[in-house]
């Protein structure tokens, strides 16, 4: 299989195009499914008692799709997410970086459909799971 | 209808509890059916295009849902996001505050599940709607 | 507004293209939102203990929103469920009829987008929501 | 690791308990991530076009979920889905079985979290991701 970006590739686009969360996210792997990304945790990422707030976990399922994406059709700024659905399973260990791990199960014309499982690293127990479909807007607008 | 905590009550408790989030997030009412939160939007929400980023929508959702709960049980700061589903539907208009409007569905002894409309302020249409579920532990440590 | 199908339009199409289904569904109001469906629950729809399975509950809220959708569009076959979240709140009432009140939140060239409320006739309190997209095939097959 | 039932009381107990769908599943395979549940696909499950219909794929994601709960935890048959979240990303091959795949992410004393993944039988294409969560009452009824 080609990959249309590496990690490289990826990580520049994403320092590129969104600025303000270049210092939350590393690209850690394109694998034949999809990507993995790291959260690297920082004291703004945290709620009281020191693990990771459910919108910082949500912001790393909906990159990780987002990335595995442009790995397999290029750079595609305007994609927009569609739809998300989230299981907040275990508090993340305090103090550790997120690992995400998203695969694609369906790259079609207009929607893209992936799944994330996020885990505290070097740890298997799984934090989180997220489904998200992103849309790829025809020429145009993204309006869906 | 009895509530447990009023406008002024949840502010104070989202500020205290939640330090990291004070600035983003305003009580705009408490209702019948749940709670009017606003967030306030300012450069560090945006995306390239000047829209409010999908995770920070995601976050007015969770904490809507979370204090239409407290309007009604009182401060429980261990109650968790077990799951939330969202659908972006509408580009956020670009430098206009975002409102939540949540009601609660069902507020039974373990969980605790409610919906959330969100529109830029001063438009009808709905940028993105999310339903929202909390548990809220028993005595002991909150693991669901 | 005008409508595209109403009340007689609308179950005449059920009938026609599911008639699988003919006998659980009846449209009971084209609403300004959407529309109300009931489920007419007979013995094949129940679990053990006489309440409506979890499947018939989904399939409900799923044809709820797509004759909402056929209300404003008009007869449109090819139409396809891409995805959907439901939260099951209150077992429904034993040998009563389920009510869906479905509400079309965003209606897009490509994606529609709507939410149901689903209680037991004659009760106010709601036994499930869902949320659920359709999306609408341009010319050729369906497939997102 | 040990199971609490295998594929043979799996299956006695699916049909024991629920008879109405007794035709309808057939366990596959107990495996140390879940269960893999065949639905047997006949003219009842089918929409026009002879594909099998949204909610009798659902309702595989459910059951599947269950029973790979069943498998850990042992018979309970109170045990009630409290949500779910479903993407349907292909059509399934028309008159073949659909194979649900069924992994637990968490088990917790209150709340079991899987998710499914549903092809069409000799395909690798996956026809529909959902995950689903089960509430297991404590004694007394099952009201989440």
């Amino acid at each position: 299989m080609a990959f249309a970006m590496d990690e490289t590739a990826l990580q520049a686009f994403l320092e590129a195009e969104f600025p303000q969360v270049r210092q939350d996210f590393r690209v850690e792997r394109v694998t034949a499914e999809g990507v993995v990304v790291r959260l690297c945790v920082a004291e703004r990422h945290l709620r009281p008692g020191g693990t990771v707030s459910g919108p910082n976990i949500f912001a790393l399922a909906d990159v990780a799709v987002y990335l595995a994406t442009l790995a397999r059709i290029g750079p595609a700024a305007l994609t927009v997410t569609t739809s998300a659905s989230i299981d907040f399973m275990r508090k993340p260990a305090a103090g550790t970086d997120l690992i995400g791990e998203a695969r694609l199960l369906k790259l079609g014309r207009v929607l893209v459909v992936g799944d994330v499982l996020i885990r505290s690293e070097g740890s298997d127990a799984v934090i989180a799971r997220a489904s998200v479909t992103y849309s790829i807007p025809p020429a145009g607008p993204a309006t869906g």
